[in-house]
């Protein structure tokens, strides 16, 4: 048994640093969440975004201001250290990325955890429905869109989507399981012609990494977790924490936690 | 045909205050909603009370801080005059009960707008689920509870819940269909014994009327939107105001908008 079948040690060895890598494949089962820490004075604006566009931004948790351990999705555990890599935002830039971010913690920080795709991919796999990128070893293919957010005060921007290929007899199965996920992105926003949405060349991601479209595919786009990070980032806001992308909080919580009933 | 037939004449007559009366059985199909108004330095507390309490504060909308437009569930309309009656609450006491609230308007008020159980209960009369309350042409029951809130800033307190007697053979439907209805408070949260949720006497509700529990039904409890109004009335806020019970706001949304696919 290596240490990567030890949830024990996974968590230790990403708290101590000594595991900085990507979360994928870890501790199947397990809800992984996107993390977005703001300066409170963008919390309100940050929070009705949220609750104005669920699609893109599913929130899991929001933690006490100065607070970091998410007493909801994993207690005990704590959001300074718990992921494994993250990066520190000044005015909009990326200014440093760590492993641990307790020197830049502050009593006014608000963080938030936000739902992941990964969450309705492990039960695509479980009903035969493939995941081209898991099965390529890449990261999934995401775009800008021209499908405009609902404005929250001084956040806006155009929703970014992640694209899977769906075989044409694997489609209903697709959209009836990601229905059932409203609380990780939920079902697809466009199914078909990437040029409906404004994408201009599927093999072109703006984040990720392209996969191959087989011939009777259809291209089909979920709202994505990166949404929220753009807007925060077209505003530029003094200071923001956020996971390196593909380097998740893994939460206590069960994938199956967030089926809807 | 009566004004009570004609959707533009309802709207009229409410928005001048000629109609007062409650909304219960006005344009049917139409979701109304339960109405809160704060000053801005509590907004982000209550938004992130309904967050992390969705049954029973369920979202359908939060207006930009100072307007009164809800753009997204009726554009055009105007929560400050387009309610039948309004309570205006002062240091947690009620001042005064009115028609229109343009003499309270400030531009520091952020509104509220939550889902209501009369959405769910058109589709328990449409699949022969029984409604009490209504056969007996009273206001639901609504009890207070041991069910706590999640915490969140000044907002804490007791779930509030309403009671509906289901038929034994009634009951999966009836779970079902609020099952699909999260957006207007969802799935029961407690079916059988009243004593186990803190309720002492089913024949004496806290909020509402009474109703007959017949031989072979059960009593089923669902999260109930008077519990924002009783956690924010713990805290007694400087001003709030609400819609008087009953005199709700219809919504240009149709009831089926709320159905979770």
């Amino acid at each position: 048994m290596t240490w990567k079948q030890n949830e024990t040690e996974i968590r230790q060895r990403i708290k101590e640093g000594q595991y900085d890598g990507p979360t994928t494949g870890l501790m199947n089962g397990f809800t992984q969440a996107n993390l977005v820490i703001l300066p409170q004075n963008l919390a309100y604006d940050f929070l009705l975004f949220c609750q104005r566009n669920p699609k893109p931004c599913p929130l899991l948790e929001v933690i006490d201001t100065g607070k970091y351990e998410p007493k909801e999705t994993a207690p005990g555990k704590d959001l300074r250290t718990d992921l494994p890599r993250y990066y520190i935002y000044r005015d909009g830039v990326k200014s440093a990325e760590v492993t641990d971010i307790n020197k830049y913690w502050t009593q006014d920080l608000v963080s938030f955890l936000l739902g992941c795709s990964f969450t309705f991919e492990s039960f695509f796999l479980q009903r035969g429905v493939p995941v081209r990128h898991i099965e390529e070893g890449v990261n999934v293919p995401m775009y800008r869109t021209n499908i405009k957010c609902k404005d929250a005060g001084v956040f806006h921007g155009n929703m970014v989507v992640s694209m899977r290929p769906i075989p044409e007899n694997k489609l209903t199965e697709a959209i009836q399981i990601t229905s059932r996920f409203p609380a990780v992105h939920g079902a697809p926003i466009h199914i078909g012609s990437p040029e409906k949405i404004g994408i201009k060349d599927l093999d072109s991601p703006d984040f990720g990494n392209r996969v191959n479209v087989e011939s009777g595919e259809i291209p089909v786009f979920w709202a994505c977790g990166v949404t929220p990070q753009a807007v925060i980032m077209n505003y530029r806001p003094e200071f923001v924490i956020t996971h390196a992308p593909g380097h998740m909080f893994i939460t206590d919580k069960k994938d199956m936690d967030y089926f809807q009933l």
